[in-house]
């Protein structure tokens, strides 16, 4: 199915825009990228174009820059925009709180000002289950409260999402999709593109694949003493994959839509960290030495979510189990152990 | 007591902060405003200039404009903000609340990065009892829950709070005085400076001032059968000038301290519309003609405030009752039909 949309996807050099990328192109879209490349490398943008064999625009641009975004705007005649662009270390947050929220909000608030002036109102934007907060069901739906985040990360998106509730309210033309993506890992199979943190990763996957490859010593678990099946902590690990295929599914659903929906993104299915080292053990052939310390202030025991909104609505539906995310992971990571950066 | 402290107040040709400049002055502080004029007057600086005898230093300039407020910060030493500057108006707030978050929010989140490069810590931001949203108890403490605010003008408020309580936590310079102020009424006894809104005005007091001048044809209470001592609706007037003295206590107390204080500012006294007309047609001499229609939605019967906090860490209390917010609202009404308008 020909497709020649453009689609504009904001921090497309990022970790989930790169695979968003493949994905748009597979369903028929025309992505293209605009990134200020704080966290990612136009060198992944290369690395799509040779893995789809085609061209694909890049401009580097921070979203907060109006004159910047007005420009690319100008370029092209955009159906969508999938906003993916922002920062998003937990950890960090706490520390420099006021560069999330002038990059996260102030900068969100930048783009839609700048679709309004051209008339784009389409739009998916990358949320997070941190919006929920603690847990106070499981699994969670969409339905949950929002707004008790644990840190200003979560604050920023759900600052961002009820910005989209109230802009939908009052300007019923907005055609928007919050997508709260669970946890995502894995790489694309090609093993050309994934996951590159700068410095020490925040995440549980690209910590264990860089024990794995030998560049980090040893893996910390906090905490073997909830109560979950093995002790540690539950959470829904979503390959990228998939989670990007939801992003051109979301595309396609689009047309003649209006107002703010609302999708968990993630496979339903709870994983312990345990669980994750086990398989990723198997998939890379290689020991991850682990020690277990006292539980860290803030966690939760069990996180999962309830997908079956996007199943219904979306047609989505995760093709990839944890061993292929695993797989995957290791793949991307014992091919390019320094990431994105020339070894 | 003389105090050459010079202080930025942000918004200053506003309602609020311009009797701020008047009280400032008063303590033997040094006042320098700077406004963008979008919903006041440069005439109420020249007014305040005559009122107290002595030049204010004005700006125009918006406090989205990094470059603009550099400016300003260059050319002076401040020892702290005073921070009003913003949209106000709750029912447009529903209607652009893209304005809203972008000017309230985009424009603390810049002023607050401003602040950082010229390292002034100190500040005191002109927050809402909106944040409370629906009273859970009364009178309201600070420690009442806030976030759950009945409109995107609240919302601005209450994502402003947190911004800075995550900015407290991380940067332990930040001294910050978050002031809740319930419904300021009344003038400056001068009858030279007061509220001028543009168009209808949102609030009871103007709306009943501008029928008392012959500006508007009759006032529309909405509901009369509330579970309040006459049936209308009962709220929390505390006069401006007691409101901005509250602002030179603040400043009085910035010195030594840090992290994030929060103040309710109001009378601590419930008042209701049929309360209002009765006093307010004492004072003008002239008949308040109402309509009583439906409960608006969205509406509480009561909201008022505890505000021993205030009295006791600021050492504040208001001086000024119910008969002087009358009085002093109808010599300003009546003296400036047109407000800062040449009649």
């Amino acid at each position: 199915m020909a497709n020649s949309k453009e689609i504009l996807v904001l921090g497309g050099a990022g970790y989930i825009g790169s695979h968003t990328i493949v994905e748009l192109v597979k369903a028929g879209y025309q992505p293209v990228v605009a990134d200020n490349a704080f966290n990612s490398s136009p060198e992944c943008v290369t690395r799509i174009q040779n893995l789809l064999d085609r061209k694909i625009e890049f401009y580097q641009v921070d979203m907060r820059d109006k004159e910047g975004l007005r420009n690319v705007f100008s370029k092209h005649n955009f159906y969508a925009v999938i906003h993916l662009a922002g920062l998003k270390a937990v950890g960090e947050s706490v520390q420099i709180p006021l560069s999330y929220y002038s990059i996260n909000i102030g900068g969100t608030i930048s783009l839609l000002e700048v679709m309004k002036e051209f008339k784009v109102f389409n739009i998916a934007f990358s949320s997070s289950a941190a919006v929920y907060g603690d847990p106070q069901f499981l699994p969670i739906t969409e339905d949950h409260p929002t707004g008790r985040c644990a840190n200003p990360y979560g604050r920023t998106k759900y600052f961002i999402e009820e910005i989209f509730k109230d802009l939908c309210k009052a300007e019923p033309e907005w055609n928007v999709f919050l997508l709260r993506y669970f946890n995502p890992v894995g790489a694309h199979e090609s093993g050309v593109i994934g996951e590159d943190p700068r410095g020490i990763p925040n995440n549980l996957m690209p910590y264990v694949s860089q024990v794995c490859v030998g560049k980090r010593e040893y893996l910390t678990i906090f905490g073997n003493d909830y109560d979950t099946h093995d002790g540690t902590g539950v959470r829904d690990y979503v390959h990228v994959v998939d989670l990007a295929a939801a992003h051109a599914l979301a595309i396609d659903k689009m047309e003649g839509e209006h107002g703010c929906k609302i999708y968990n993104l993630g496979s339903g299915k709870g994983i312990s960290v345990l669980d994750i080292i086990k398989e990723f053990e198997k998939a890379s052939g290689n020991k991850v030495p682990y020690k277990i310390v006292d539980r860290r202030p803030g966690d939760v025991p069990k996180s999962y979510a309830d997908v079956s909104l996007a199943e219904k609505e979306l047609g989505w539906k995760t093709m990839k189990n944890l061993q292929e995310m695993c797989e995957d992971t290791w793949k991307w990571q014992s091919g390019n152990p320094s990431g994105f950066l020339k070894n």
